[in-house]
Order: structure tokens, then C-alpha cells, then sequence
């Protein structure tokens, strides 16, 4: 039970954490090289929680390194408590902040006609922003279920 | 630790259900009489999840209803994961609908000006529909957790 995939101090938790700073990196990317991004604070936000990923997770793709690299085994209940904490916050802000720029992309692309072209929209970088903010979500949602299995089954 | 807090089949249960049901219905209610809610797609997405979020936990409610009617423990592992899945794919439904309608609701008030008097928008409407959306979706939250640890703990 305790070797599940993806568990801190593992080859595949440290590439699920390493896959979680590229997405979001390349998402704070695109969006912040799309044209009129600041028009909306849900496109803000996305870069802000899309940082705090690349850093939750950068923080701990090192433990995973460092357990590795000392072949040392992360078997700490308190140590799990702490990641469950963080990665819960760090992906339920991640959602809201994927889900609040969809549901602005979603307005300026379908509801609205300000897409049209020479608005001074990037709205088609706004729609990859987004999708990659969703992928970045989604596999901190895996590290974050693993380690509640993890806290959950003593 | 069977004994959680929220668990099914028990008093504490049946009130978080019931509970998400009148929030989930308030927040369906305020936005369909909104003036112009149909302007966003995102709004539209909130009340479909939120009636989604009634018509599951009526159900439960129900069930929790005719547990405690016949004084029968629903201690059955094969329910829990059935009641752990459908709670876990309507908690992150609700909270999706949740953010996206809370961006485009603070992109209409903060960040535009389409708020303005005469503009023809229950943007103060939007906001109350949101917010009860959000409650909803941490009283969802709540059982959803106590369901993963019952799965996980064994």
C-alpha cells in the first residue's frame, strides 16, 4: 500500500512534480505574453497561483531529489500531513484559478464579440494558458490523492 | 474512527445533505432571477452544477433518511467508494462552477465597467449567487473528505 505511484521520495513522484513546474511554467508563460491579459483579475490570478505551483513543487521535487540521491525513504507520517496540507491548498487554488480564467475565456470567446480581430486580444494564448493551467491542476490532483491515501491507511 | 463526523447514515450526515440541497437551491434561485445571467456561459454552467449538487444530495439525503428511519448502520465498504466517486466528481463540478461564475462576476464588477446604473445587470445578484455556490461547495466538501478517509482507512 505504501508503494503507491507517484508517493513522495519515488522516481515517478519526482517526475509528476517535475511536470507540474513545466505546465505551469509554460502557462504564466503564454499568459504573460498574451496581449490585454490585465483586462481581467481571473488571468491575474492564474499567474499568481501558477507561481505559488511552480514553487510548492519545485520545493519538493528537491525533497524528492535529495531522498533519492541519499536513497532515503520518506516514510514520516508528520512529513505526509505537512505535503497533504499543502498540496490540497495549492491544487484547490490552482482549480479556482484555471476554472475562473475558463469562465472568462469562455465569455470573451463565445459570449461576447471582443475577439474579434483587432481587438488587441490574444484570446486564442488566453485559451492555451488556460488548458495548460488545467493539465498543471490535474497532475498536482494525482501527488494530492496519493498523499491522502498516504495520510488516510495508517 | 468509523464514527466520523458526517458520516452516512448518521444525523450529522443527513444535515450536511440537506444543507447543500438549500444552498445549491438559493444559489439556482438567485441567479435565475438575475437580469441578464444569461449574458455568460459560466452562469448558465452554475445552475446546471448546482442542480446536479440538489439531485445527488437528495438522493443521499434520502438514503441517509432510510438508514436512520430503520436504524440500519450503512457500514458497507462497495457504498462508500460508490458514494466517494459520485461526491468527488460533483464537489470539483460545483467548484468549477463556482470560480468560473466568480470570474466573470468580478470581471463585470471590478474590472469593467458593465455594472454601471441602467446597464441592465443583477451584478449585486451574481454575487449572492456565487458566494451561496461556494458554501455549497465546501459543505460538498466536507462529506466528500469524511467518504475518502472511510474508503481509505481500513
Amino acid at each position: 500500500m505504501k508503494d503507491l505511484f507517484g508517493r513522495p521520495g519515488k522516481i515517478s513522484g519526482l517526475v509528476l512534480r517535475i511536470m507540474q513546474c513545466l505546465f505551469a511554467a509554460a502557462s504564466i508563460g503564454i499568459m504573460a505574453s498574451a496581449h490585454g491579459f490585465t483586462v481581467s483579475t481571473a488571468f491575474c490570478y492564474l499567474i499568481a497561483s501558477m507561481g505559488l505551483q511552480i514553487l510548492w513543487s519545485s520545493v519538493l521535487a528537491c525533497i524528492d531529489i535529495h531522498a533519492l540521491w541519499l536513497k532515503r525513504d520518506l516514510n514520516n507520517q508528520i512529513v505526509f500531513i505537512l505535503f497533504f496540507v499543502g498540496d490540497w491548498v495549492t491544487a484547490t487554488l490552482s482549480l479556482a484559478a484555471a476554472c475562473s480564467s475558463a469562465g472568462v475565456a469562455v465569455l470573451f470567446v463565445k459570449d461576447t464579440n471582443l475577439c474579434r480581430p483587432g481587438s488587441g486580444l490574444s484570446c486564442s494564448m488566453f485559451q492555451i494558458a488556460v488548458s495548460l493551467a488545467f493539465v498543471a491542476w490535474f497532475l498536482l490532483a494525482i501527488t494530492s490523492y496519493v498523499l491522502f491515501w498516504l495520510v488516510a491507511s495508517p
